[in-house]
C-alpha cells in the first residue's frame, strides 16, 4: 500500500475543476479576447499616479477591461514567466495549471523559482505538461518556491531587464498580494513596450478585493475553511466537557476578513472586529469589559464554556494603545525606563498601569532599531485572556473562568485547495494568459458573478493605487481592503452577534469537502458582501 | 441562506453508514446473540482479579464472546442508559445512534447527562429517534456532555445503585477509555445480578487496543486525521517560504500512537516516539543531538526547513528526566532552592546544568501538594526547540535555523467523525446494544476484521485488568497500551524515517472526506498492525 503520495492527492489530481464556459469553443479551451467596458477606475490620488505611471496609464486610460469572446488571433511563440510573490495560499499550483493550459503548444511557459528574488538571479526553468500533472489541485507554493523581496530599485530594474532578456522572456505573471500587485504595475511601467506585467490577487488574508470586481483574493477560501473547522471543532468541545473558554488568535494582520468569515462559518459567542474597534474608538477597557460581561452572564445561565476569536492585528487597532506606545517610544527617548511613565499624558499612564505587569514590561523593554516598539511581539490573547480574567472577577467573583488559547496561522496557507479555490485560481491562470495572449500589460486577472456562470475582467492596476504615509514616506501603492462595517456580512454579523452570545448557536462547518453535496461552497462573507442567492458557486 | 446548521452538518445527518452485515436479517437490523469463542482472556493477575470480581468472572470466565447469529429471542422491555466518560471523541453520538437502533421499539434508551457525575445524581432523559436524527454523524459530546468522576466508594456506588432503582434501570453503556472501562468492571461487578454494565472503547490517543481483538478505541481515526491535515499542511508550508522548522506537540499524554500515525500520514523529517525513548533510555542529550544533527545535514543540503512531532507526554519518558525531578522532589524537601541542586547526584546535576534557565527556575519552584513537580507544566516543545537550537550553533554556527511551535490537541476530540468512526462507532452501538439484550454484563463491545466485512465480540473486562502501581498504592485497572517497538507500524516508520529526514519526502494527506474516493480510510497503524492489505475498511 506504500505510495509517494496520500490517497488523497493520489485522487484530488484527477478531479476536472469547473471551467468559465466562454474558455470553451467547440468545447475546445481558447483563450479570451479583452474589450474596454464603460467603467474607469480611479483613486483620490489618479491624477499623480498617471504622471508616475506614463506608458500603463497612456495604454488603458485606467479602462476595465471584460473578455466575453474567444481570441481568434491569439500572440504565438510568447515566452511566459510566472512567480510566486509572499507567503503562501491554497490555489497557487492552479493558477500555473491555467496558465500553463491557455498557453497551449504555441507558447512556453517558464517557473521563477523562489519568488522575486528568482526573478532577479534567472532562476527560471520550463514548466512542463507532466509536472502541471502532478501539481493539479495541491496545496502549497513549493512547486516554484516563494519569497519577499520588493523590486523597486534602479539597480534591481535594471536586473530584471537583463534576465528578460537572457531568457527572452515577452510577459511576467506575479501572482501575490497587495504589495505584490503594486510591484506588477511598477514592473510593467519599467518594462513597457517590452515585456507584458500581469498580477494574480492572492492573500490568505482577503484584503484584496475590489467591491464587485474582484469579490475576493484566493486562498482566503481554504484558509478559512480550515480555520473555521478548527473553531468548531473546538466550539463543539465547550459544550461536551463544559469547562473551558477557549481564546483564539486567527490570523490576519492587517484586516479582520479572516475572523469574520470564520465567525459566520461558526457563530462563536464573540467575535472581535478590528476595523469597527478603530471606527468606534473603543477603549481596551472597554473590549475587555463586554467580554466579561458575556462571560458572566452565560455563566449566570450555567453556560461555563466559550469562544473568543481574535484577528491577529487587533492591539494595531485599539487608538488608545497606540496613542500610549508613541508616547511611550517618545518618552524613551529621553527618560530611562523607570521614569519614562512619569512623562507620558496621564490618559496614557493610566491605560499603562491597567496592563498586566508583563505587558507593561515589554511595552518599556523592546524597542526595534528605530526606536519603535514592535506590537506584533505582544501576546495579543493572554492579554485579553488576563485583563477579562481580572474584569470577570470584579464583576463576580464566583464564576468559574477556565481559558486556553490557540493561534490559527500556518496550518491554513497550504492546505490543498478547497474546491472553489482550485476553480478559482486555475480560471484566473486562464484568464492572465488571455490576457497576455491579447497584448495587454498592467492588469490583475479577475474573475467575478461566480454565483452565475462568471464573468472575465482585466482590471487596471494603476486604477487602484493610491498614495499611502508609510514608514514616514508617501508611497504610491495598491490600498488594502478593510471589513467595511457598512456592508451585508458585516451587518449580517453584527445583528447576530448578541444572540450567539447568549446561547450556544455554534455550527460546525466540518472539514472543506472536494466530492459530495458541499463542496462547491464559497465564503459566507463573500457571498453575502455580493448578493449571491446560493453558497455555491457556478462556473 | 440561513439555517441553524452548515450545509456540511444538514447533509452528513443524510450519511448511511456501512453496517456489519450481520446485523441484517431479511435486510431488517435485527440484534445479534452471542456465543463463547475458545478463547480465554488472561493478564498476570488473573488470579487476583478473579478473587476480586467473583461475579463477573464466575459468569464470564474471562471468555471472549463472539456475536455471529441473528438474536431470534432478544429480552424485551429493558430500560438502558448511556453515558459519556472523560474527554470527548468523534463518533460518541453514533454510538448512542447504534444503540437505539438495535434496542428498537421494545426497549427504551435514556441519557445520563454530563458523565458519571451526572449517573450519580441521576440526571437522565429519554433519548427519541428526533433526537438520535438529529446528532447522527456529528462530532463531540455536547448532546449528553461528559465529566471525569471516578465512581468508586461506596457511598457513590450506593448512590448509583439508588439512581438504578428510581429508573428501573436494566443495564448502562459506558462510552469511555481504559480507566472509564476498568470503572464499566467494577459497577458490572457491584451491580450483578441487577444491572448490566457494558463499555464502549473510545478515546483519542489510541491506547485502548487489544492486540487483534480490539484494532483502535473510536475517535483515534478524526483525530490523527485532523492532526494530519494540520501537520501536512505546515509540511507543504515548509519548501513554499523555505525558512522554518516547526515543532509540533502532538496531544497523548501516555501513549504515542497518535505521533506515530500522524508521521505515518504525513512523513515528516523528525518525529520522536516516546515508547522508543524509554526502551534505549535515550538521555535528553542523546535526544537534542539527534535532531540538531538532522537539521545542519539538511542545511548542508541547502533545506532550512523541517517538521519535528513530539508526543505531548515524552518528558515523562526520559529516563534520566524522571530520575532528576524526583531526586529534586527529595533534595528540595530538606533543603532550600539554592542548595537543592548540591545535594542531587553528579549525573542529576549535570543534566539540570544543560537545561534552559527558565526549566532550571520551573524544576526548583513548582511544587504541588504531595511536594511533587507536575511535569505536565514543563513547555516541551519550547525545551526542545532551545536546546536544539544551542546545540545546531555548537556543530555549526552558519546554519540557519528559525522555529516556530504548535500544539494540535483540543482541535481534534470534537470534529465531525471520519467515515471510519462513524461507521465504527455506530456498530459499536449495535453490538453493545446487542450484548444487552443478550443478557451479557461486564463485557466490552469490539469489532475487527475491518477489512473483510467485520467480526463482533464481546471482550471480557476483567480478562484485561492486571494490577499496576498508581499514587503509591496497587490498583486494579486496565493496562494502557503503548507503542510496541516490535509493532509492524513502527517498524514500517523506523524503516523510513532515515530517509524522510535526508529529503523531504512528505505527503499531504488533506482534509477528512465523507464522500468521494477517499472517504473509507483506516488509519494507516491500524492497517499495518492488523495485516490488512489496504487502507480501506469494508463492513
Amino acid at each position: 500500500m506504500e505510495n509517494n503520495n496520500s490517497p488523497f492527492e493520489e485522487n484530488i489530481r484527477k478531479i476536472k475543476v469547473p471551467v468559465f464556459k466562454r474558455f470553451l469553443s467547440n468545447s475546445k479551451l481558447a483563450p479570451l479576447s479583452f474589450e474596454p467596458t464603460g467603467k474607469t477606475l480611479e483613486t483620490k490620488n489618479s491624477a499623480a499616479v498617471a504622471k508616475a505611471f506614463t506608458e500603463v496609464v497612456g495604454a488603458s486610460s485606467n479602462k476595465l477591461l471584460s473578455g466575453s469572446k474567444t481570441n481568434k488571433k491569439p500572440a504565438k511563440g510568447k515566452r511566459v514567466a510566472v512567480l510566486f510573490s509572499g507567503g503562501p495560499a491554497a490555489g497557487g499550483h492552479n493558477v500555473i495549471a491555467g496558465l500553463k493550459a491557455v498557453l497551449g503548444k504555441n507558447n512556453t511557459l517558464l517557473g521563477v523559482k523562489a519568488g522575486p528574488k528568482g526573478l532577479l538571479e534567472g532562476d527560471l526553468f520550463k514548466i512542463t505538461d507532466e509536472a502541471v500533472k502532478h501539481i493539479m489541485n495541491t496545496g502549497g507554493f513549493d512547486f516554484l518556491g516563494s519569497d519577499r523581496t520588493k523590486i523597486k530599485t534602479k539597480d534591481q530594474f535594471q536586473k530584471v531587464k537583463n534576465v528578460c532578456e537572457n531568457n527572452k522572456l515577452d510577459a511576467i505573471v506575479i501572482i501575490g498580494g497587495d504589495d505584490s500587485n503594486t510591484n506588477a504595475a511598477v514592473l510593467a511601467e519599467h518594462l513597457y513596450g517590452k515585456v507584458q506585467v500581469i498580477g494574480v490577487p492572492k492573500t490568505i488574508d482577503g484584503d484584496l478585493q475590489v467591491g464587485d470586481l474582484l469579490p475576493v483574493s484566493f486562498g482566503f477560501d481554504t484558509a478559512t475553511k480550515i480555520y473555521s473547522e478548527m473553531v468548531g471543532n473546538i466550539l463543539q468541545d465547550t459544550p461536551s466537557s463544559r469547562k473551558y473558554w477557549h481564546f483564539i488568535k486567527l490570523m490576519g494582520r492587517a484586516a479582520s476578513h479572516v475572523a469574520l468569515e470564520v465567525a459566520l462559518q461558526t457563530r462563536p459567542p464573540v467575535c472581535l472586529i478590528s476595523e469597527e474597534i478603530a471606527q468606534m474608538r473603543s477603549s481596551l477597557g472597554e473590549i475587555i469589559d463586554s467580554i466579561a460581561r458575556i462571560v458572566v452572564a452565560r455563566a449566570k445561565k450555567k453556560i461555563n464554556h466559550g469562544v473568543v476569536l481574535i484577528p491577529e492585528g487587533i492591539v494595531e487597532f485599539i487608538p488608545e494603545m497606540n496613542v500610549l506606545i508613541s508616547e511611550l517610544n517618545d518618552a524613551l527617548s529621553h527618560y530611562d525606563r523607570k521614569e519614562a511613565v512619569s512623562h507620558i499624558s496621564a490618559a496614557g499612564a493610566q491605560l499603562f498601569r491597567s496592563l498586566p505587569e508583563y505587558i507593561q514590561k515589554m511595552l518599556l523593554a523592546e524597542r526595534d532599531a528605530h526606536g519603535n516598539l514592535q506590537v506584533s511581539l505582544i501576546p495579543t490573547e493572554r492579554l485579553i485572556i488576563d485583563m477579562v480574567a481580572r474584569r470577570v472577577k470584579e464583576i463576580d467573583p464566583d464564576v468559574k473562568f477556565n481559558t486556553l488559547n490557540h493561534f490559527f496561522g500556518y496550518e491554513g496557507r497550504c492546505g490543498a485547495p478547497s474546491l472553489f479555490d482550485a476553480a478559482y485560481t486555475y480560471n484566473l491562470g486562464l484568464i492572465a494568459g488571455s490576457l497576455i495572449l491579447d497584448g495587454r500589460t498592467g492588469y490583475m486577472a479577475a474573475l467575478t458573478d461566480l454565483d452565475k456562470g462568471g464573468k472575465a475582467l482585466g482590471i487596471p492596476l494603476t486604477g487602484l493605487i493610491h498614495v499611502e504615509r508609510r514608514h514616514g514616506k508617501d508611497e504610491m501603492v495598491i490600498e488594502k481592503a478593510l471589513v467595511r462595517t457598512d456592508s451585508p456580512a458585516f451587518k449580517f454579523f453584527a445583528s447576530r452577534r448578541e444572540d450567539w452570545a447568549n446561547e450556544d448557536r455554534f455550527t460546525s462547518p466540518g472539514p472543506r469537502q472536494l466530492w459530495g453535496p458541499t463542496a462547491k461552497q464559497v465564503p459566507i462573507s463573500v457571498a453575502l458582501n455580493q448578493g449571491y442567492k446560493s453558497l455555491k458557486f457556478t462556473l
